[in-house]
Parts: C-alpha cells; sequence; structure tokens
C-alpha cells in the first residue's frame, strides 16, 4: 500500500458521469471524458462522488460505471471510487465490487441521513475499511466531531487519508498534525485550492478539474514551486468566477465540458436542477480563457508541458 | 380527498419496522405490532420513515413491506407511507406503488444529500405530487427557506399537510398561517406534543407513539379539552425522560417494546448503532408507568377507555 | 429571600425606558407607563433589559432610572434591575447600586462582546452574585454551555432562578429538571408564553406586556386554569402579529402604547433604529383589539378583574 | 487621503492594552510595548480593539490611553484607534476624540449587543464615518449581510477598507471584488496570514503580532515574494500552536511577552479570564523559537533586516 501512497496526491477531478437524456450513464461521453482528462495530465480519476451523481443512480448502475472507467483508464492513472450510500451494507457491497473491479482505492462520504454522531461514523468507515484491502479515503465529519474520529481512525487499517470539503482550511491543519503528516489529504474547495496546500494538503478533489485539468495542475504546481503573484492573481479571478456560477454550477459545467472539449455530460438527475445561464457561449468561453492566460502569462509554456 | 384529509389527525406512530437479525423485516413481529398499535387506538400508522428506517432497505424490500401492512391493517386505520429517496425517481416509484398497494396517503422528505435549495425542494415535490392521486405529507425544508416553498406549494395537487419535525414552534404557526390553515399540520417533536397543538397542529407523528400509543393519545386529547394541569405534569415528566434516554433511544424503545407489549423490533440498521442501557428491566417499566399514572391519576379511566 | 422568591413569578412586562428626543430618560412618561402598568396589575417590573435599552445609556444615566422607578413604585409591585455590561465591573458596580437604591432583585446577561465560554459566563456571573445580597436571576448562555454552568450556578449564592429567551423549549424544561424545579424560571419569547408555561416556568418577562399587560396576565393565568382553546386561538392569533411586525417591533410598540395608553416612548437610541409602520392607527388598535377580544369572549371579564 | 491609504497595509499588531494589578493602564509598560514594536518594524499600530480591550475599560480611560499612545509614538508610524461601543453615540464621541487626539485612521466593530440587520450596521457606520475626516475601517458583519452592506458603504465618505476576522477566506474575496480592489482589507486570523494574502488583502491584524512582530512582517513579505515553501512549514507550526494555545491564549502571550521582550501586559479584565499554563517558561520560548526558525533558515537574515 505505501507505494501506492505516494500516487494519492495532485490534481484529481471529481470526475462527472455523463448521462444520456433518460438519465443512464453514457459510454460513448464517459470515454471521451476519462480520455480527454488523462491526456490533460490527471493525477488520477476520482469516480462517482457527489459531482459524479454516485448517490443518485441505483447500486448495479454504480457497479457497472466502476467496470467501465476501470476498463477504459486501463491502469494509466489511478481510480478512487466513492462507495458512500444511505446504508451501510451497500456501501460495504460497493467497496468489495469496487475492489474486485480493480480499483486502486475507494473513498466514501459519512453517514448520510441520520445526524452522525463520532461514533456513528467511525463504526461506518470501520465496517467498509474491514470489507476491502485497498487505501481507504473517507470524509470529514463536521468539525468538533472530527477530532475524536480521526484519533480512533488512526487504528483502523487501509484508512489513508481524508477528503475534507470545507471552507475553514483549520480544519485541514488540524487533522495534518493529528495524523502527524501520515494522511493524504485533499481539499474539496476548488476556489481555496492552493491555500488549502498550505495547510498539509496532498492534493485536491473537485469538479473545476474537470473542466480545467491542466491549467489547475500547472497551478499547484507552480504556486508550490514559488510562484505567489500568479496564484493570487489566479484564485482572486477565479473565487470571482465561482461566486457568480455557484447557483448554477452544473449547467456552467456542463455548458464549458460541451464547448471547450465536445464532451456532453447531460443534464444532473433530480433532484439535482438544470439552470439557464446568462452568459452566452463567447462569454463562457472567455472566462475560462481568462483563467488560463493568468497561468500562460506568468509560466513558460514550454517548461511544464508534459 | 376532502373525507379523508379529515382522518389525517392525531396521534399516528412513525412505525417501527421490525427485523431479524439479518436485518430483513420479521413478518411476524411487524404482524403482532400493527395489531397492538390498532387495538390501542392510534389515530394512522406512518411507516418506513426515519424511525420505519425506510431509508436502510433497498426499493424492493420497502414496497414488499408497504403490501404486507396494507395486507395486515386491512383498512381498519389509515396508513401514510413515506417515500422519500436520495434519487427523485425512485421516490417517484415508491409513491405509484404506494398507490397501486392501497395506502391511504405518502409522505416524503425533501432531498437527502445534496443541499436542497427551496426551488430544488420544490421540484422535488411536485414531480412526487402529481406521480399519484393521493393525499401528500411532504416535510418541512429548513426554516428560511420553509415559506417561499409553502407558498408554491398551495398550487400544487395532493398537497394536504406538512410534518414539521422541529424544536422551533414558530416554524409550525408560520406554515399554519401561510395555509390559512387548510393543512393537515403534523409535529415531529414528540417531547413537545401539547406545546405544538397550541401552534396548530392536526396531528402528530413520532416514535415514542409506538411504546405509549393510548397514553399519548388521551394525554393529547384531553389536554386539548382542558386538562392542563395534567399536560404540564406530564410534558415535564417526559421532556426528562427524553433527555436522558435520546442518545440512546432506539435501543430504550427496542426494550420498551419488548417489556411492555412482547414485540421485539430488532437491532437498527448500520449506520445506526444499538447501545448498551444504563437502567435494568424494572427500571425502564417504571419509567413508562410513572408516564401512565400521571395520565390515569388525573382523568377517569373508564370515561376515555375506548 | 424565600419570601421573595414566591413573588418572582407571572408576568413582568421588559419595561420601556421611555426617552425625550434627545434620548434622555423622560421622567413624566416613565411614571406615566408605571402606573399604568401597576394599575393594570402586572406582577413585576423588570426594568433596563434589552427592551428597556439598558445597555445604550450610560452608568450614570442607569442609576438614575432605577432610583426613579424605585421611587415612583415605591414598593406596590416588585422590581428586577438588569445590570448587565460589557465590563463585569461595571455589572458589579450597578448590581450594588441597585441593591443600595431598593430594588428587590437583580439580573443580568452573560459576557456580551467576547465569546462567553461557559466558565467565563460562570465567573461573571459569580461576581455579580458575590457583589450584593438580593436575589439574583442571570440569563441562559446558550444551550450546549447552559448545562454545565446550571449546575455550577446551583452553589452560587443570590441565585434564584433564570431567563431564557430561547424558542426551543427544551432549552427551559432542562433547566427545570436540573435545579430540580427549585428556581424562578422566566421565558422570553412572548409567542410562546403559553407553551412555555407546560415547560417549567413561574413566569414571563416581554416587552408586550408592556402594550397588552392584562390580557397577557389573563391569559396565562386562564390558561393554567384550563382555558385551552382559549390560548390555542390567542397563541396562533399572537403568532401570526409577532411574525409581522417583529422586523419594526420597536416602531409598532411605540405607536401602540401612544394610542392605547397615551405613554410616548420615544424613538429607540442608535444602533436601534426607528421604522416606519405599514399599518394606520386604526389598524394598530384592531389588532390590539382582536386579541383582547379573543381572551373576552372566552372569560367571563368580572370574574377576573382586579 | 490617498496618501495615507497606501500607509494602511502590512502588519499591525492588535495592540495589547497594557494594565496594571488593579486594571488600569500601564503607562510605563504600554512606553514600553509601542517602543518595541517600533524598533521592531511594524507598520502601525492597532490599538483598542478586542484584543486591546478597549470594550472594558470606560469611555474616559479610552479617550487617555488614545492620547499616550499618538504623544509615544509621535508620528513614527500610523495608528488606527478602534471605537466600538454598545450605544452609537459613544463611538461618535470616540471618533471625535481620536481625530482631535491625532489618530491617523478609526476604527469600529458593528452593534454589539442587539442582533445587527445589515442596515442597522449601515446607519451606525454612516454616523461614526460622518462624525470624522479621517479614514475609517469598519469591521465585517456576519457573511450574509455584509453584501448589502459593502455594497451601500461603497457610497459613504471616509470608508476605504475593512476588517475581517474570519476562518472562511472566500468573504475576503467577496469583499475585494464588490470594491474592485479599492479597499484595504485586514485579515484578522493571525493562523491564515499567508492564505488570506491569496485573497485580496493589503494586510493583517493581529494579537501574535504583538508577540513576533518581525517575524510575521517577514514571513507575509517574503511570501509575497515567492517563498511558499517557507510559508507552507511556518502556516502548519503555528496553526498547532493556535490549536494548542487558542484557550488559554491571552495567558499564553502575557507569558510570551514577558519572556521575550520583557513587557508584562497584566491579566485581562474581566469578564476575561487569566488562564494557567500548561508549558513552563522555557517551553514558552521553544515555541516562539522554533517558529522564528522556520524564517531564519529559509532567508538569509541580513538581507531582511531593517
Amino acid at each position: 500500500m505505501n507505494y501506492f501512497k505516494e500516487k494519492l496526491q495532485g490534481v484529481w477531478p471529481a470526475m462527472f458521469t455523463p448521462v444520456t437524456k433518460d438519465g443512464k450513464v453514457s459510454v460513448a461521453q464517459l470515454e471521451k471524458l476519462i480520455e480527454m482528462l488523462i491526456r490533460e495530465g490527471v493525477d488520477g480519476l476520482y469516480i462517482l462522488g457527489s459531482t459524479g451523481q454516485g448517490f443518485l443512480f441505483a447500486e448495479k448502475e454504480r457497479t457497472e460505471i466502476t467496470e467501465l472507467a476501470v476498463q477504459i483508464v486501463n491502469k494509466r492513472v489511478p481510480i478512487i471510487v466513492q462507495v458512500g450510500a444511505i446504508s451501510t451494507e451497500e456501501c460495504v457491497r460497493l467497496a468489495k465490487h469496487a475492489a474486485r473491479a480493480g480499483a486502486d482505492a475507494i473513498s466514501s462520504v459519512g453517514p448520510i441521513y441520520y445526524p452522525a454522531s463520532g461514533n456513528m461514523a467511525f463504526e461506518h468507515y470501520c465496517r467498509i475499511a474491514h470489507a476491502i484491502d485497498l487505501p481507504f479515503i473517507p470524509y470529514q465529519i463536521g468539525h468538533a466531531t472530527n477530532r475524536t474520529l480521526v484519533e480512533k481512525l488512526l487504528n483502523v487499517p487501509n484508512i489513508v487519508g481524508m477528503k475534507l470539503t470545507t471552507l475553514n482550511l483549520l480544519e485541514i491543519s488540524s487533522v495534518h498534525r493529528q495524523t502527524k503528516g501520515t494522511w493524504q489529504l485533499f481539499s474539496g474547495a476548488d476556489e481555496l485550492i492552493c491555500q488549502a496546500a498550505l495547510c498539509g494538503t496532498a492534493g485536491a478533489i473537485g469538479s473545476t478539474y474537470n473542466v480545467l485539468p491542466k491549467i489547475f495542475k500547472r497551478l499547484r504546481q507552480s504556486f508550490l514551486d514559488g510562484e505567489v503573484q500568479m496564484a493570487n492573481e489566479f484564485m482572486l479571478a477565479f473565487q470571482n468566477i465561482i461566486e457568480d456560477i455557484l447557483p448554477v454550477i452544473w449547467s456552467f459545467y456542463r455548458r464549458a465540458m460541451l464547448l471547450k472539449h465536445g464532451i456532453d455530460i447531460g443534464d444532473p438527475k433530480p433532484p439535482l436542477l438544470p439552470h439557464s445561464l446568462k452568459w452566452n457561449d463567447n462569454e463562457v468561453m472567455q472566462m475560462l480563457g481568462d483563467l488560463e492566460e493568468i497561468v500562460n502569462k506568468h509560466l513558460e509554456p514550454t517548461i511544464i508541458h508534459p
């Protein structure tokens, strides 16, 4: 597992699951998406999370999507499969399936519907961790609860990191401290990716990295290499965009994926809602282009190009 | 539907779904439970909600439990089936099944995993409401969001009430006002049942009414008839018990159901956890007995006995 | 002190402090207000709290207002003086002054500006409690913190109750339980006065009792005597009004006091803001009249009249 | 004012107000503190804020401390005086005094005791802004409320920036965006100083900068110059320390000031509490030394030395 742990870092798209009009996975678009992401240099794929609408597919569909992804990727980059569900039993079944199907690691949200006490989250994660022999990246559970949880999870096999989707970055450094830096921590707020890198993250998982995979990889790496003014400019510009698009983010990113990569991820599945956009296609491309321009103007493009 | 609406009032247990050791529904215990509740005079049965662990059974199991319950009840009391799930499509399928199976009404929680904007909850409820021709009792969505939601739900067919599991009772009276008293409102905090009755509720849905169905029915009715001192004494005594048992409520009620009614509801399904109790059997019975005693000493038992 | 404790019950207006145009206390209006409240039968006066703008007067003004009130009341009803301030030292000085001036009891909010840990609130209240030999009614501090605080306050001399301005009524019954009913608990949400009476309150302190003192006293008493239908109707009607007037409550009550009692309490002191009303004078009087009518139509007026 | 605005940047200690045993300002220690801070190169002094216990001194004492500070500093660095108080009138008086006394700018918290609506905060800040002809840096008001507030404050004279003590750094970039970068924004969470610098801050105001003024100034500047690895290491180390000392931060910093600078700031004034430390003097010095060491080992000390 140590060998693999080193791979759990960098920029990972919380991969979209492209769907057809009737809400079923679109194999053609999925293949196109995975090929594009690998080509652009992502460090791994995080599938069937919130962005991937994992919770909105039936159990059987989730296993099929996992198998498809593993097959298409064919070991070119590592894959983490998110297996969370309301019933812990379903999580366990999905975790076992992911292992059989050839995933490199799994991840899971905590208890979903019932308010999760620390102990409940612990038992939930334990059952999942013991079901497989793969690296496991559970989600952070609130703030107060999380400390006790992390303490106990340190003794559970297979758990090698945590995904923390929080706007309070001290929650990340606190886990970094508790785990003495032994866990691979992933931040989940795309618009704080550089800030989080100063709080002990090994990488970032997010939906934006579907749209601009190469730019975000270059951003994160060159920031760590000292490009602070670029990061400063980029983060402010991106935070401004996020503030605007957040209420319609799904539809914005759907349009952006189509315009920039020719990939149609489809409408979100209910209860998620599609929204109409106030930006025309030129404006959408302009917004993406402005972000790319910030990185390009600061960096000698040829140097970092893979 | 007007005929039925009158029946949507009074004390409804959020019925337990008894399970065997392997987590499957126990038909024998389910039958025993339903017979006991009808015998004790409950006004209706609310099945497969949070207490009934609806979310923790597979879709197929939920339909089977619904069919079983409808068959056992055999129209002696009305049944509301809770059809909420993460995917709206699953909710719609479950709602249609409940209608076919002979349920009297349906209910549903709002969007579960993804943070529910008012509009998202509205569309979610709309799809469910339009899928059936039965009375529909959706859940309250937060506080701020709820006002706009109720406004829009007033024009949706089939919606005849709301379940409000809140400790801020003004949220109930606010809906009562918005709907001009036309909705059947159910409170969900058992330990505020009488207080909520002063905020516009037509009834109450809760897990305690599995354990002490007759006592709570008498409590609510006689309070409305003027027994304020009894209600005062009862509510304080019950609030005290709830404060103690809340962290282990599932295991406390499991033990109470076994001791008082000889019905075994089984361990909760994961991620819900069983807990050990600090009270022995005598103490559990004493706690229930003390509550009954408060009602009995204030009321002439023979008068209200069915 | 036991003798006095019995008097700490019933309906207490959180008394307005009438001010002139330049924000100084208006002695003439203060006198008129106190006479009216005593005539209408209030159980006591709670002065210089949030409603009385205690925090917005300079320390010297607070002592002068206390002296004026004590003198005007002349022992006809008990007076509680709220002595809270940002600096504990100022609270202690104000408490000592209240005792010298002849107040019957004191009250205080917890630490104001700095986030109050339970221990900080405890030490703050301790210093105040030890400064005087009068009954002391501190405020509730949040929910979680409050339990430990109450535990420790039980051993502090002079503390005989608590004011709980909360919409979660279980917080009241929880203190009632912890103190084994030995404390006089006052609810602070006027629109839940009857509901709170089922959670262990001895009385209620609130701004509405300036406007309709007699009606609220009759409401509370006759509810406890069994008038549940009246209480039900009244609470719903009043909750509806509160929902409307809450954003402009100061200006609404100012107008109501002038129209109904001929008393001008003046504009609130900054940062509190005056607001314009969307109701004309007739409508304001109608709203008050509708509430009175609910009580009057249920009760034989002559029986309860003082 | 434009001239001055440029000076509102960099690292500003939220200056302690040293007190004697009886809680009065200690002129000797105050002088020593100011001399040390200027010598260490701070960009300005922020006096009588939360750290400076402004709210816990009487109005007259606040004016005296302001006068003392202005006199001691004697224009060597700029001074911002925090003038917030519960009563807006007191804020206005303190603002006018600060101007007369020779302060370079003022700052103020929003309404303190009464829950501040956006409009209430706006009127409060307006009155203060109009009372003086100095640059004014108000505090952020919550999150949701802040947007509308900033919109309106943009048209108020004298307001040139904002102090944002938040752990959600997007709240800072959001104001940066709204004000099109025209405001000087100061972050208030010392343990996120570098992260906040990527969200549009011009500087930072905080209590730690009393203890380690030079180190934090070098940290911030060299981070902006590209020393990301140093910042990464420093922020994690400092966040770890903060997590430990936060519950006793006042007493920790009191001891640190005495050990490192020979300055006694005294016990905090009630309701603030002194705490005993679990670290001995060597450990306290070691903790500070470890932080300094991170900066020193990354930077050529002689280059940045003033």
